[in-house]
């Protein structure tokens, strides 16, 4: 497995670089294209080369080790997030640590103290809800994903929501429809409020009843659907994919067809859901692996000693489908 | 953050033990209670004491770290394993590192290599399937969870797949249902084959047509229930939830209700679909964080010297819904 005669200068050789352009592609430093860096790491890979983590850590300081602390127990979003900053660390020569806190704040404290006592090199932040969260206490760099530090002195990497929910009112409204329902998650998830916000916004007068909240279920999808009807909708907008298929299968259930009836949208872009859904759904995908990146990206900045200050919003991307746009 | 007044006796002497009991509690080693290593880690988090890993790594020739490599990029089924290897390894102490090697053998090598190099303590090898896969061939102990190894040697723990399909037969049978069909996943596939086999053993004359291979999907389950229903079956066994999903709703649309006409069984009991489902799903729970929990038992005794040989077959649960017993 290991083969100690392999030495840095055989790598940059076989990858036609400088020794030191190959150190620090396996050791994620300096300005590099990625195209040398992925061409260094695949010389080091062949050859078998090995720097020896904990030597280095010794000499260095620092065990490069990065630590993903996530309240997302299901996966959900931090895999997707963790698959990201993996590919920034990249797989071999900085270590992603994941660590589920299970929404406990002792666990979360424990898991603090000893990430802090290995010497990680920093920390990025994640969870399964959007409401911005109290800092972390840590003398290390950290970077928010997904759910913005309240300290506007932190650096956070959020979605824009509103964007991506204007996104879809747009695109119903390209299609021709004039009266635009919207079924959404609880009032007091900043997620369904910001959403809601932004289609009513970019609906105007086009914007059919008021916005209904509920909770993220297909069945809160079906029995709203039977309330937003009363409107005579042409569209509908759901604040998820799971209360997009729940309408689904509820208008089809009597007899209205998706979309020549009403056209529907969902958002999270979430496979199981949103490819099941009959019709498959129109979405909106939050580009969490694009997050994952640049929260990585601005954490490695951090640790080279610039860190960036502020909450950065990144584009979600509306995904087209047979619930809008027909077969 | 860091307290390094705190010393390893004044957290024995807050959780009312020995320095060594505190020491073993915090280490993961010696013959504990979890009641005690709980109390031990609770004074331990009150104090804010932390030992340092680094130095404790530099002294013993152990990082304390245990690497989770998988195959399973959407996390669904490593994430509880994840957990429970946590639980046995300790929020704290022990830190687990997820690898995903997103199925790239080039990408499962390289994080080997790094895994030696780092000084990992032992690595739990899990994936999505349950075919066994070949060993990895590193200098450390290695426990295979979920997809056992081909090698005897190895120490694997494995879902007893053959139980948990016959508990639902009999389940089935002990309902008086006397006519069962069987719909699942690809034949290729260890788990469709392995629970299809158990279902015709188990069923016996009661086994109605030849089970059904296709895919794991929902549109496979509603096209099968097309050419189930020509057997006149009064149960349909299914090798995933999302195919029983799949039936349930076929089966509603052309007006058979379940489980009065036709009793439906999945298998995963993955809350998504088995909750989701109309009517909720009679389903296997794979019982994965027990799985989880055994691995990581089965490592630390393997890093204490004492490996064990061969594959463990863990137990599944039969959850029992509306979908065989009615409201």
């Amino acid at each position: 497995m290991n083969r100690p005669g392999v030495r840095m200068v055989d790598v940059a050789a076989l990858a036609g670089v400088s020794a030191g352009t190959a150190s620090k592609a396996l050791s994620n430093t300096g300005q590099l294209s990625q195209e040398t860096r992925d061409r260094v790491r695949r010389a080091a890979a062949t050859l078998g080369f090995t720097p020896d983590a904990r030597g280095r850590a010794l000499s260095s300081g620092r065990t490069y080790t990065v630590a993903l602390l996530t309240t997302d127990s299901s996966g959900r979003f931090s895999i997707p997030i963790m698959r990201g900053v993996e590919d920034v660390l990249s797989a071999g020569e900085l270590a992603t640590v994941l660590c589920d806190t299970r929404d406990d704040p002792l666990r979360e404290q424990t898991y603090l103290r000893s990430l802090v006592a290995r010497g990680v090199d920093g920390i990025v932040v994640t969870g399964r809800r959007t409401e911005p969260r109290a800092r972390i206490d840590v003398p290390l760099p950290v970077v928010y994903a997904l759910a913005a530090s309240t300290d506007p002195a932190d650096a956070s990497v959020i979605v824009d929501d509103a964007a991506g929910a204007a996104a879809t009112i747009t695109h119903l409204l390209r299609l021709g429809r004039t009266r635009i329902a919207h079924i959404t998650g609880p009032a007091h998830h900043r997620s369904a409020a910001e959403r809601a916000q932004a289609v009513a916004t970019t609906a105007g007068t086009a914007l059919c009843g008021e916005p209904l909240y509920g909770d993220w279920s297909e069945r809160w999808g079906r029995q709203a659907t039977d309330l937003v009807l009363r409107q005579h909708p042409d569209a509908i907008s759901c604040g998820s994919d799971q209360i997009a298929r729940g309408v689904c299968d509820r208008l089809r259930e009597l007899g209205h067809s998706v979309p020549e009836d009403i056209a529907v949208t969902g958002y999270d872009n979430w496979p199981v859901m949103a490819l099941a859904s009959r019709p498959p759904l129109t979405s909106v995908d939050l580009r969490l692996e694009d997050l994952g990146r640049r929260a990585a990206t601005l954490l490695l900045e951090a640790i080279a000693g610039k860190p960036h200050h502020g909450v950065l919003e990144l584009p979600t991307q509306l995904i087209t489908r047979e619930s809008t746009l027909g077969t």
